[in-house]
């Protein structure tokens, strides 16, 4: 039987990192995979989407930039090819994923991995020998157990990337990031598209302000809001809106995007505490039992694949570095990859009050920006908000939508990091033209002393 | 004669900044331009290349992202399109600081200004007094003695702008940021480019890396390094190359952009030190006239429009504000927005080395990253890379070139200034997937500890 420092069981963009910064350190790693290495991330979600996403976009701008100077004819879309890219962009980064564990010492073993006990992990017919177990399993798309949920033509987040064909219409349940996102790329690319949602608002971690714009920017796509859905048929959704009325939409194809559930299926055995959102962790991502930790979707602390990393991180640093560090979540980036774009990064408005906090809040308009208005003209919609604490002037959060957003939100990230305060920001020189230089000025908006 | 707190020569971004953050401060200020309110930046500079090279970057999308999955037939460039937009947005800009000044209570004066003494300026027939003058008269393109430079095909950055119609050949004289800016933009809109530059290399504030591979990556163009210039006839340039031999290449048109002078004309009377560079200040931006400021180009300390705006609100907070600010040059961002785009903060390798300090630097290649290869590809062309102090670790300088290099520069901006450390970087959470990643995995890469 093998012995290792650390066995690593799935290689998401928590588990590969993990392994990664550990293989780097010196230490002897397993990482353990039962499908892909990447994960979701890097094989059903970030990575295709976005690629899909970004051709939609250069579909859009071939369709619509006659006013800038460019006259394209017959602008048609090539899915198979879109999917194509995208495929190759997959397997790409899954080789260099391969490349970087090679690199660093870190024996993959593909397979399904069953837990023996705190220390011993079997795949196959092998048992694996670890001092330290990071259990890094994921999420999968929830199935709610709507009637008609397991029809031919209902997709999840999964299957709805490997489709052949753009349907002719497409009903999205579930209006959060992963809903817009692919009700914009398909909107975008011609598909009659509408979304379902349960709330009254879609995008729930975005400022509510942002969120409406999202959803008027979105003009070809019908939102139903506060509505849920009771069945699903061969060729439509039922669904009753807020008023108690039973109403059906047609639907070529589903797609149900209604959350994610963690994967911990086995774990129980092993006495783990799991509740409904996963595994239970403290703040060095530590499970009830010492030698074994939990990161990114399985812990259900924060679902998105940056963080995943950071926690892989935060549990090397712990494990063999010198830092100690601590998981935090007030400063953690995140990013709707649609048209338009949005992103944000620490406290909404919202958020502050229910925390009874004393905020100040600006917004500002990116039709003032000059290059903004160069690439997208006046009738464009872009926002930046930023809201800062009222007695420190500390910065606590940035909210943007309009291009470059998913880019520019990592510059927040770095403030908010750093604590600093309105007056810290100013004396920052942002390039012109940029973008960017939005975030200064929604600061100046709120206090333009100097 | 009317009496202000501040009088302000010039409206580019140095003085329309100026004088609003004082009228913001209640103070009265009188501003005086010219020609046209946002100076060279707004009607000559940043503003109109952004918008000509965001529609050649469309264009050459629509040309060319076929294995996307985006099939244009027939894609042209309509000249005259897209100079209308550039002109749409420059008058958009140019209303926004109109009403900028308006709602400051600004006073706004179109002429030339002419210094009768340290406290009055006269414009026509009136004279106005100050008691603080802020000269914020700008930069206008070199034109050097070369015989043929006079030639009506002959431009300057000025007159380019507002060409009719597409040259069938286009000689750069000067391979710097304007020269380079105007050489993507008209290659990539399908005119024969040549540029011929003195030195070895393009680009003199880049890393010489990064010059290097912009230059091969503008694979269109002809570049004539270490050459000189000896003369300009109605149909081509005659220039020497390194080794002395006399060469000649066709040009319909000649750009020259071999450099700015700053605006000192009639500044000599008042006794004020002027060099070659322009105006001489201090930290604080303090001519050797106690009560006037020198802003933006006209000092010769940093050509930058950010430069310009950033000088104004440090005059304006020492004149009016609580804080004092100095001047740092340190940390100002700068970007390239050709194809590709670069952008830098802080110090190149190069100048590090030739301060005597010793640094670690590092480059990854942006085809490791995720959302680089998902939308550009793995034979795109696209580097990032650190320079930090080898015995603090500080975070001493940024490159990057690639997509969204321009929007993410302002995050280094924030790390040089905060004074963050390599370790400091490594716990602030970068969205994924993001361009923006790069920089914290090129720290990485110099020290991969936890």
């Amino acid at each position: 039987m093998e012995h290792f420092d650390l066995i690593v069981i799935g290689a998401g963009p928590g588990g590969y990192v993990a392994a990664e910064r550990a293989g780097a350190l010196g230490k002897k790693v397993l990482l353990i995979e039962k499908d892909q290495l990447g994960g979701v991330c890097t094989n059903w979600g970030c990575i295709p989407t976005k690629s899909l996403l970004n051709s939609a976009k250069l579909y859009k701008h071939a369709l619509e930039s006659e006013k800038m100077g460019v006259v394209a004819k017959a602008v048609t879309y090539d899915l198979p090819a879109a999917m194509a890219w995208k495929q190759e962009t997959i397997e790409t980064l899954r080789s260099g994923i391969a490349y970087l564990m090679k690199s660093n010492h870190v024996t993959v073993v593909m397979g399904e991995a069953a837990f023996v006990d705190a220390h011993h992990v079997q795949v196959g017919d092998s048992v694996y020998e670890g001092e330290h177990l990071i259990i890094a399993t994921g999420s999968s798309p929830a199935v709610p157990p709507i009637p008609g949920h397991d029809l031919p033509h209902v997709l999840t987040s999964n299957e709805i990337l490997s489709i052949g064909e753009l349907p002719e219409s497409l009903v999205v349940i579930g209006g959060g990031v992963i809903g817009i996102e692919f009700a914009s790329y398909f909107s975008s690319v011609g598909v009659k598209v509408t979304v379902i949602e349960m709330m009254d608002e879609i995008l729930p971690m975005m400022d509510g302000e942002f969120a409406k714009l999202v959803r008027r920017e979105m003009k070809e796509v019908d939102f139903h809001l506060g509505c849920r859905v009771t069945a699903i048929s061969a060729d439509g959704v039922s669904y009753t809106d807020a008023k108690g009325n039973a109403l059906q939409v047609a639907a070529a194809k589903v797609l149900l995007s209604v959350g994610r559930r963690p994967n911990v299926n086995g774990l129980d055995r092993l006495g783990m505490v799991i509740t409904r959102s996963g595994i239970e962790v403290d703040d060095r991502l530590r499970t009830n039992i010492p030698n074994i930790h939990a990161i990114g979707d399985v812990n259900g602390k924060s679902l998105l694949a940056h963080s995943a990393s950071r926690m892989a991180e935060v549990v090397i640093s712990n494990l063999y570095g010198t830092q100690k560090m601590r998981m935090r979540y007030h400063a953690i980036p995140w990013a709707v990859y649609g048209m338009p774009e949005a992103a944000g990064c620490g406290l909404t408005e919202q958020e502050a009050k229910k925390q009874g906090r004393e905020v100040l809040c600006a917004t500002t308009q990116m039709r003032a920006n000059g290059r903004f208005l160069a690439e997208h003209g006046k009738r464009a919609a872009g926002l930046c908000k930023v809201v800062v604490d009222a007695k420190t002037k500390a910065l606590l959060g940035v909210h943007l939508l309009g291009p470059y957003s998913s880019e520019m939100i990592h510059g927040a990230a770095v403030m908010i990091e750093s604590e600093l305060r309105i007056q810290d920001v100013k004396e920052i020189v942002f390039p012109h033209p940029s973008v960017s230089e939005i975030i200064k000025d929604t600061l100046f908006a709120i206090d333009h002393t100097l």
